[in-house]
């Protein structure tokens, strides 16, 4: 670590060894937790030395924070941003079914997503990101959900912000019961279907 | 550790003491997660010896286990196998709210309970457990929904298990927000209430 300003702003790494650094993080996290995660491995993992990692990400804390980043702007329901042909109804549907899916990349973003979660319960320095990332979602989610009660897709008296902060947090809960291996998949995603559909649907 | 057998079957403690242990257990998870347990910190904080524990509860493992199980008796659910003077829909209402009581006892239950469950995602060991106390805790909550379908509080189309199971994994998630600092309680509360009179409560 010799010569390294560890402590000072840390550089940006290059676009693609940054990327590949993010997908070697969320790669550990998912074998091993993020209170099992050691930088050396994430080196290993990633094929470049721990002080460049150091330089890049400042200290673990910040590796951390930039995975849990990483796996916010790839989550499936950035989609929801872009337009599309569906209804709001099917495109909120489409979203959130796909935080479910079994991906090998999808469910590593998953697993850091719920670690960040459960982690920060104890590492207080976690919690703005975390909140971060989540209100970001919820607003996504939200404004979508409004779209919906726009295009007649979702039942008018829906109330956007409280629907969405339900959803998502019946997704935080249904990915942490499929990752721990105390449901199955398709049990989940059959959950979450049945809860959309009383949630939001118009009245048949 | 001399000449105490850690790996034989470990002997019951005597009532008091175990419940002291336990409560201790669930302290220090409660401080520091499951992944930070240390015996050494649940012995110093129950006042008895390191070796007491394992011979106890055979492993740090098994402690943890006992721990789960602990905090599964004492859930506020357990209530609905009681008969009560409400309604079937109040009494799920009141026991699913407790959940999120403020308590000391109840919110280091809770810790232990979700801190089981994102670790169950990395240790196999424990999912047969947190399946069957999570399994428990919906079987309670379904059985008093179907009382509701009679009792004609609840909506006479609900599905209990499925509803029991969706609500559930709703308050685990709720927890999970409000102990790691990124929704108040009194949010995660309302959020239920909402959630809970959309699925169960007959139309108005």
């Amino acid at each position: 670590m010799k010569g390294i300003a560890v402590d000072a702003k840390p550089a940006e790494a290059p676009r693609d060894n940054r990327e590949a650094i993010l997908i070697a993080v969320a790669s550990v996290i998912a074998r091993r937790g993020i209170r099992g995660l050691r930088v050396e491995d994430v080196a290993a993992e990633a094929g470049v030395s721990a002080p460049l990692l150091y330089y890049h990400f400042g200290s673990r804390s910040g590796l951390v924070k930039a995975a849990l980043e990483h796996a916010s702007e790839r989550a499936p329901s950035t989609a929801l941003r872009t337009p599309s042909k569906q209804s709001a109804y099917e495109a909120v549907e489409a979203a959130l079914l796909a935080e479910l899916g079994d991906e090998p990349d999808v469910r590593a973003n998953a697993v850091v997503w719920g670690e960040a979660s459960a982690s920060a319960v104890f590492e207080q320095e976690l919690r703005p990101d975390v909140k971060r990332v989540t209100e970001a979602w919820c607003a996504n989610v939200a404004e979508a959900i409004g779209e919906g009660v726009k295009d007649g897709s979702i039942r008018e008296d829906v109330e956007p912000d409280q629907a969405a902060e339900v959803l998502i947090t019946l997704v935080d809960g249904l990915c942490s019961r499929w990752l721990g291996g105390t449901m199955t998949r398709d049990r989940a995603c059959e959950l979450l279907r049945g809860a959309l559909k009383q949630t939001l649907a118009p009245a048949a």
